[in-house]
């Protein structure tokens, strides 16, 4: 089958591999039809991650069952599925308290697998023709026939909009609530529109990108312009002393306005931000290390916190991978009544066979690529 | 009336002061009759506050109503009443929604109040023979007339129980859950006390002093010898990879076992000792800025923090303040059924007028006196 | 002052009583510039309750503070105001924990108090030109400016929007479910909209008025149409086995299709309609007893009610009166951004002087007569 | 293999019968050391329910794994494990969520299977030597080694211990609460058993039988003679007005003084003696039709409930089987660390060919037969 292939930091290319199979009786197999580009897949194309060349990429994954193993109850060959990208067992304890980002079996001696990613067990990713899924039954979510004219909304399921949405779930969210989200990029646009749903009656969305904070009025939210670093004091003004929640949407490869990469400058800024009392969501990604960073601190994976404010203000942070799971279905619900519409951030579809351009462009952040969506 | 005074750094005496007084209809006038030093009370007897000369210290009170002012409704003279260390309106927006330690009226520009301590309102402590209570009838807790008889345990309710209850709160300790509890001072015996009666399956307690660990050991707590900096590694090999829930209870003025000051090795060494998936609760002080610490990153109330470890391992922190109204009625009620005890941690009552020496003792961490009780 | 008095069964006058004054230090008045006639005042009005004969009526009441009493902190002369129908003290065991619907200090020997009401204490309503507001720091909610200008929406966070979001709060929806709500009258439709801005996929009302109906679908709800009791089994159909949550909004006076007054049909409606392990927030009102009922269950405040099918469906039942100010705060930020307007249920404005038309008219339920505001 | 089989009402006997076997490749087998007659078995026992002659009984089953299908992952032969009451599959939206007991799978057009049970599915019971395990590795607890030697403690946490702990999950019980228990049958003693695990201040069980109160008294609770009829005025009066919390531990066939059963009888007196705002946790069952009951009402499941008077209290009820799945890991460390002690309820150990004696000697309620443990 065709596959996108990990060769070495910003070289990926298209190649033949063996076809996905089933291995398992627990498995299935399904052709895919929609697969995304994930910015967190730039973490790897960066070369800031030990994933070895050879790797099939791609966790956001949906498509049609074409076979199962003999152990598979639920899920039907025809059926028109949707994969978390956390690989989930079902029957740990992780799992079994819904906790399906931490599952403890399938990527032995760490809490947590994922598809076609670096650390996360020996997956291979779902860019690309054919994609084996483990444990069938507890991670094909199965989509109503409407769905396979709907892609590029319900594909979203997969990772982004379950995971903007996780969010503000960290952060606690309510109805009539203001949230602050750093970061505008998919995530954060995600998270925006999830609060929004959710009934937020103020959503404030920070960063330094006009077309991002275009696409973030576009929905309903207050765009924050931080290119003078000057966002969470407009946010204070704005809120009459902090907002009730906060996400994190951006990660430890957070550039500031003169281009630096400053790990601890978005929960700084959200401990700021965020008045007394108030939670603070975190899925941007940060990493226990990151070897190829500029200082000592970033090195060991630690960032200078403001630790002393944090407590004298008794805020909380949530942080962690978004358990698919825990939100898929209602997600889907959402986007059946047409409540949700995820695929606003959509700006380039391409054939498979363009990936390696896909993946260059939206890696050097070109202008209006705000997600590449695959099509094998 | 006579009240403990402070006159500068490790420099605290009895003085005569004026006679504390109704000053609005909302207030009661208590005279106190059980009064303790807190541990918090040594970062100002320390120097490491702005608290000015002259103030009246003292925040852990208990004693009886003499006087009501003329809005007073609920509360009536002779009752027997626990005072909670926080100031609270019981209007504001905070105290609506029992934040109580964050009340954003008694304190204005800030979000608490509290009697007797640096940059907590105009507030005159208890360690004194009268009190002056604002908001009495949101303020007072009335007691059973039993507790007349066994004030060294109810008066524990004022702070320091539901403070140590706060932190197995923040950390969401359920029956048959595993506990660490960073800290044996009076504060995390009370939080191993707290997770005890929540029906913890197994609480560990880190701590390099003897007498401490001996104490957690008697109420049922299993201690864990941290005086060779191994506490985290003990608590994985004890939990097979890690407690589910973590408790702060020592704060930025952490010693580690070379006798250095390390504000951060609590918070790093919970990260590591707790699961994946598992929460923190923190109520062991943190300062928004040190101007006397030894490095660049405490003054400025920073930590060193293994953000990245946090994250992958998504994990949750809350911290502050006890809300105390949230749990003194019902701790109350343990206490009146003899489920809670935590006058366990008492080790010297001392007159009123022998403070000076009570400071002086236990500031200097002197063997034996673990908890100090004054009687006015 | 002129204030609507209630003289007997279906006879209420607009009289002149004495003015409301401030009565202890804790009180304002407010000068009411806008007050609803409530459904539950029709319990009144039929009859149905032991009210006597002089009660001023109203509890849904908004308007401009024009005194304080001494003891009063946070409410200024000047301020408009909205009360909730909850006549609360804000420092009992209830209160504190929020459920100030259930105040145990207000009206001794029961829990909970209102202006106006039967059986709810000493408290004349607010269908009058003036109201004393007891312990008005904690029950005045300060309004925006822009309120004056908008009174149809903001005065419904008196009592029915909060009742309606009660209703969805008891029942615990989460975004992308659905909700089934008995009674399209303006409880049932705050409800529905209240379901609606908090993000469920999709909302059922069942009603057997037309034009109720026609309001539910307006909103973006679907309407059930049971002239002929075969709501349930619509629901059923539509949510393929059952809504996720249920919400009873109509109570004990529920009539069916033939006009009989069936307390019992509701519920057993709602445990049929709502899946296994579902949930059904009641707010519509249900009396410990009711002399004047037909059936011999109904006169002693029970109803025959399927828990054998409740039970084996695993379902759950919350009820109550709306704690108003848990919610009144984010659900006027609601209205302040767009998000919530319930005003859309209003149908007639009247002059105060013209409450007794309004009453006739609403009680006989003529056709359009969905909700009257006075306006003294 | 030799099991308990139902012959008729009243007539069970040990039978030799085919072998249990994998049958899936998601089974295990497993070799019964240890199985209870449950106090809901003898609903099938007195042919007040609808099950099959021939049904292989028992729900309450441990032993060990002796096989598993080429699927199972987790499980492995050898393994100690106890196996919930409930089978449930691990991956319906129920599964998923944790609702364990309304599984969507393994009951087709029912919510909820359970092992030897009317109407809970195909699946023959564990009174016997072999047990068919299907989806092992979701409904398998593994045990630690040492509960081979402790095996009536953890036994419990196939059904009943679970089921006690769930009634006060549904009630919400925190620490310092005060609880009051109808019923001091196995479930309600484990009910009791779990509210003071978890820090109840007070727990109050009533009864009429003098042997079950005083095993009550015995754990700690306070034990309330019911045979006056007079238990919720006696409840008021220890609680100054009723108890925080309720739970139901008798169902449907519950007798009044008179002998006469009354299956409104226990949830009117919770209703009762539960303070307004309180919540009941129900667990004893309730039939959704009872065609050999006396009246009207009870033969279409129905009961003359006071819900006005529970309208009215602001009281909330949860309801349904537990979800043994949810608490199952967490109670097995509770009995590991010798905190919870259910064997506390076992009266009688008996080898499996006089399971017909036990049956005969626990459904007439012989003195002293509260709990009877079968080893096959």
């Amino acid at each position: 089958m065709r596959a996108v292939v990990y060769n070495g930091p910003r070289d990926v290319s298209v190649e033949n591999v063996p076809d996905a199979r089933i291995e398992k009786p627990t498995d299935a197999l399904v052709r895919i039809t929609t697969t995304n580009i994930c910015g967190s897949d730039l973490h790897m194309y960066d070369g800031r991650t030990d994933v070895k060349p050879g790797q099939v990429l791609g966790h956001e994954n949906m498509g049609e069952v074409i076979e199962t193993g003999p152990a598979v109850d639920r899920v039907k060959v025809g059926d028109f599925v949707c994969l978390p990208f956390n690989v989930a067992c079902g029957f740990c304890e992780n799992c079994e308290r819904g906790l399906t980002g931490f599952c403890l079996t399938v990527n032995p001696g760490k809490a947590g697998g994922a598809y076609g990613y670096a650390g996360m067990g020996p997956y291979r990713g779902g860019q690309a023709e054919l994609l084996r899924v483990p444990y069938a039954d507890f991670n094909c979510l199965v989509l109503p026939e409407s769905a396979r004219d709907n892609q590029n909304d319900y594909v979203m399921l997969s990772d982004i909009l379950p995971t903007g949405y996780h969010a503000t779930e960290l952060a606690g969210v309510l109805p009539g609530e203001t949230v602050v989200i750093y970061g505008a990029g998919p995530v954060g646009l995600l998270a925006a529109h999830s609060a929004l749903i959710k009934g937020a009656a103020k959503v404030l969305v920070v960063d330094s990108i006009a077309e991002r904070l275009a696409l973030a009025e576009q929905i309903g939210a207050i765009g924050i312009d931080d290119t003078e670093n000057t966002g969470a004091e407009q946010v204070l003004e704005l809120t009459d002393g902090g907002a009730d929640r906060g996400c994190e949407c951006v990660g430890y490869q957070c550039f500031n306005c003169e281009g630096h990469e400053v790990p601890n400058l978005t929960m700084n800024n959200l401990v700021k931000a965020v008045k007394p009392t108030g939670v603070i969501g975190v899925v941007g990604v940060f990493m226990p290390n990151d070897p190829g960073a500029a200082d000592e601190l970033a090195k060991q994976g630690k960032i200078a916190f403001d630790f002393g404010q944090f407590f004298t203000k008794g805020q909380r942070i949530g942080t962690g991978q978004a358990n698919v799971k825990a939100y898929n279905r209602r997600l889907a619900k959402l986007i059946e009544t047409g409540k949700a519409k995820p695929s606003f951030i959509v700006s380039h579809e391409l054939p498979l066979e363009q990936a390696p351009e896909g993946y260059r462009r939206f890696d050097a952040r070109e202008k209006g690529w705000t997600k590449v969506v695959l099509k094998p």
